[in-house]
């Protein structure tokens, strides 16, 4: 599969590459002139060390704004078979050629040592034919995380966890969420892109209690447009402290407008935690069928 | 019980706070002049808030060392009764004066405000009669978390878990902490202070990996000495990686005499996770049975 970048001629291999980052100090995933952003460092890494010039270009799933955490990122990029050779590093002439399997476990290793402490490449392997982390995902999961003790945030969490100074109530923001579920146009709580579509399946929303009364959030979808989580999120905070009725969030749901009385929730209470894909077999049928009906979203 | 600092004639309360905190920006625990410490910045805080000056003095449970951290931190503070009057703030001078409650309650959120976000106080709350957070205390329990992943650590913890780059052997950690357990003089494990025992009840000490791939050893004691859980857990981890046998830590227990071969695992993997206090009507007895055998310990 040649790509922008490769020689035609030359063979190429799609690897897939699962990562974690700590936001914070990124301007969000994606290449920007200037900004220190996940992608920018993680395709200069790759340049390096497999000394393409210039560095091969990732595809990712989620493409994160600029605080948001990822604890299940995946990207995907197209690199000459041949570029892997360097993850060998000096060797003996007489020495045995690696494996692809023992070249990936050397990049691994070496992205360890050249990558910034807060984004992690937790795994690379041979992506399967057909594979392509965006658009042959079947589902994301993000995590938002809130505490409302009094006293504030764990310490050791204080870059992932929302404080909220006031009590929020379970049941009511449980309640608002159960009416967001399913397939809806959700204009209301996206940033509008010319020619995106904003219909999506909202497959899960339901807050938990955890040991420790810390409130998180649990929010899947086939894929979501732009601020979705956050101004999901942010409408039933407003719900939980009392501010607004259950039935809020639903209603401006049904009104598929932007709705200026949505506070879209701070990006580090936010985190990528999983996309899921389907089996081996049906990878290019699903990337097909979501670049027809999604392309332009995100 | 008068205090130093409190007028003998004055009426005092014991407060118990619970409190939580990131040590990496902090040079421990116990307030030095000129240094950034936990205590210090606490003392501070109470001081400013209750308008106490010098600032109340805390005793604590466990005087963590220069970048280990914290989630279930105890101390106490003696402090004059009227001066929690200033928690009221302003109101109206009719109003029915607030409960001992309702002002531990205004303190906690008065402190969540006052304190920098890597110090948490959780909660504020009488003391029971004859409590002591450090001699009262039956035993401690610290955490430390290693991942030998090749990838690294997750980004967002990585200010709270130890990056090996080796894999560790589980079986082998464990086999030789089995063999550390019990009521022993861990002088080999500890940095001597004149005076002091060393002779600690090690009541648990053994490791687990998570579900996500990440080391966690679990180490309980009546008390720890200076630097033992960083030791024994280096001494584990040598052995984890395969450079010791796994009868070596017992060995270097059983000649008790510091032993250079052990190396001290850095501060950032070690987490104070809880004390343990006995039921209030033995807290008194354990006070003075612990002080008069541990005394110039830590």
């Amino acid at each position: 599969m040649p790509e922008a970048g490769a020689d035609a001629g030359e063979p190429t291999v799609r690897l897939r590459l699962d990562l974690s980052y700590e936001g914070t100090d990124f301007s969000g995933w994606a290449r920007q002139p200037g900004l220190r952003t996940v992608q920018g460092e993680l395709e200069k890494a790759l340049g390096r060390i497999l000394r393409l010039d210039p560095p091969p270009s990732l595809t990712v799933a989620g493409r994160t704004d600029a605080g948001v955490h990822a604890r299940g990122q995946v990207t995907h990029v197209d690199i000459p078979v041949a570029s892997l050779r360097a993850t060998e590093g000096r060797r003996s002439e007489s020495a045995a050629p690696m494996s692809m399997a023992e070249r990936l476990s050397a990049l691994t290793r070496r992205l360890a040592g050249a990558l910034p402490l807060d984004v992690r490449v937790n795994a690379v392997t041979e992506a399967p034919e057909g594979f392509d982390a965006r658009f042959s995902a079947l589902s994301r999961r993000y995590a938002y995380r809130v505490c409302d003790a009094p006293g504030g945030v764990d310490p050791l969490r204080r870059s992932e966890v929302l404080w909220y100074p006031r009590p929020l109530d379970l049941g009511r923001m449980n309640a608002a969420a159960a009416r967001l579920v399913g397939e809806h146009d959700f204009a209301a709580f996206c940033k509008r892109r010319d020619g995106a579509t904003t219909i999506r399946e909202l497959q899960r929303l339901e807050w938990a209690r955890e040991e420790d009364g810390m409130l998180v959030a649990t929010v899947v979808a086939d894929a979501f447009c732009h601020s979705m989580v956050r101004a999901l999120v942010g409408s039933l905070l407003a719900v939980g402290e009392g501010n607004r009725p259950v039935e809020w969030p639903g209603t401006v749901l049904a009104n598929a407008v932007r709705d200026s009385g949505v506070n879209v929730a701070p990006a580090l209470g936010l985190c990528l935690e999983e996309v899921r894909y389907p089996a081996p077999e049906d990878l290019a049928g699903r990337a097909r069928r979501t670049r027809r009906v999604r392309t332009l979203s995100r």
